[in-house]
């Protein structure tokens, strides 16, 4: 599996074992349906959604500042998955390494493994997405 | 002093203590002039500025994602420099909550104290400026 | 004013210029009401209200948790809120110093400077809830 | 090996190397014993156990504080430490899913791929632990 | 008072509050004597202390090291400390100047507020010392 | 391939995809040549070797700055540059395990994970020295 496959395989895996349906979720050791989030993340995860939609601000730079969010506070999953949205609504590569500038300049050098796996998650999608897979996420956050 | 007269006075005096000339340095106890910024320094200064600039993204983009890297960083200078900035170039209340959105769902309740501050310093500005008073920081730095 | 009133009457007032009604706000320099968050900061808001509610742990627990996350993230508004709200709720001063223990340990000497200003916030809140001073403040947010 | 089995291997591991005596620290290229921790360092471990100990709060408050500040750190690896800590003195799940409410509440949506490695953790430690495999860590940090 | 004495005043009387005998940490609004530092509390100090001794690398790199942490974690009473260790042990201005360097190269410009204060505070610091004024301070703590 | 080798071979093959010829860059998924960095974080990367280099303060103690800062930071990839850089230049285990010191009581117990991991790659570097491996990364980053 390529690093972009691995990425999503997680993402969904855990996002049914924590948001799903009592089925999703699963069985635990005791053979009852795992104990799964509450209304309080439940909710949140929603909530993360609806800040990046169309508004004042169109999503494309709400992405964006996503991203570079996402770079500053060194979380390589979601620089990951802000990458991929960016690239789902048409994000081109020289705009892509405009944020990573923002973001090294603002984090400075502590920045830059994260670029580099940023960087290597991003050719990774590229490819899938040119073979035509491009798997949709089961709601929910980054 | 408002707050907004406060942080520009303090930003400017620093800037010119750590990056101006001998005689904008001043002199120190010793009676020499005190010694300011190395290359290094005077170069991310440099370097800093030209970040933001017009590229493959615009620079009101640019604005934008330096604010919510200082939110989420929680630097309420960094805030008070960016929120500055993107009123010099436009940016409308409406779209600064926007900002304030995502910064808030990726980062947390941790930054509401400096949304608050944020939106303090952004009345502060836009009295001054209604006033006439915009001062022009000289270069370098968040 | 005390720091206790200090940081009563700032969050208070700008809790109203953020989430309150068009009155609350106040107007703009253009005469304006200001503009306010959006329903995404109000939803916000209202979940992390909802997070430290009594559930499988009682709300005394989840404050505390509120107190430790705050201090190892280092936000001082955030360890007053909390220090406050732990007074509403009967916590000791032995208890909090636990607080501080685990906060000290898990985040290391940095926090030092704002477990000096958390304990200058206590004494502060002590004497102002001795005298009858327990300002209700309005919802939202830390 | 699962992830929980993983864990415990890598930690216990590197603690003999770092804590151990003479023996236990191996040797290294030149044939002598390794260099260890000084006492700066081993005294530091020690007061971190000392300060989950039953006090004015009981241990399983301090333990639950522990998680929550690994998680708005994001430090992997000491969310699964807590959580097997947790495991250890019987909280349960649905209290678990409450920590992670606060965490992700602080924290942001920054802390959701750690939420998602951390449930996941769970589900390995249940695992394991059903089937008696519960390594007594040697002692010594997070 | 100046900054440089204004961090000292502070610093010291919460140091008296926090670490001192019961007379030293005075009485609360009950007229008992105000809860201190816990045992781990106080052993963290100290062991904070032993840290920057000389030892196979001399106080003075260590004090460097105390530095550029600080900064990085943007801290700035750890900075201010650190900054008055520093002359305390003859540390020059230029050698400080190389610490910023590193510290807004690792740290990025988010480094730079916390630059202008330290540098603010170096001035304030030069000032009171050729005035004789070197306030030794209560054991403990950055 | 060891935990020293992985980290080279990776580090290198993204330099050259970020900061290399068009050919080193290799080609995207149309055939055409990768987008690498802009001249911004071109400059940063060569800023970023210069802050090291012997000044007032000489390299050694730079390199020593640059791993406490990592540390602390908690950024593993960065650590392990930083220890390949002291071994390069001469420091003995000593002398890191007393920056280790410093790291963890700055940073607290959430270090120790990058603390295990430091020296787990530290052991790794010593065998591959000692068998004459000490790959030449092609200039740029932490």
């Amino acid at each position: 599996m390529s690093r972009y496959e691995q990425f999503h395989e997680f993402r969904s895996r855990l996002n049914c074992r924590i948001l799903g349906s009592d089925e999703a979720r699963g069985n635990g050791v005791d053979g009852k349906p795992n104990v799964g989030a509450t209304l309080v993340t439940k909710r949140f995860f929603t909530l993360d959604g609806q800040a990046y939609q169309d508004g004042a601000l169109p999503r494309k730079t709400k992405e964006l500042m996503g991203l570079v969010a996402s770079m500053v506070l060194r979380c390589d999953d979601c620089v990951a998955y802000h990458i991929d949205q960016c690239l789902e609504i048409g994000v081109s590569d020289e705009e892509l390494f405009e944020v990573f500038d923002v973001a090294l300049i603002v984090g400075g050098s502590i920045v830059i493994p994260h670029l580099r796996r940023g960087v290597d998650f991003l050719d990774s999608a590229r490819v899938a997405r040119a073979k035509g897979r491009t798997p949709t996420c089961p709601a929910g956050g980054e």
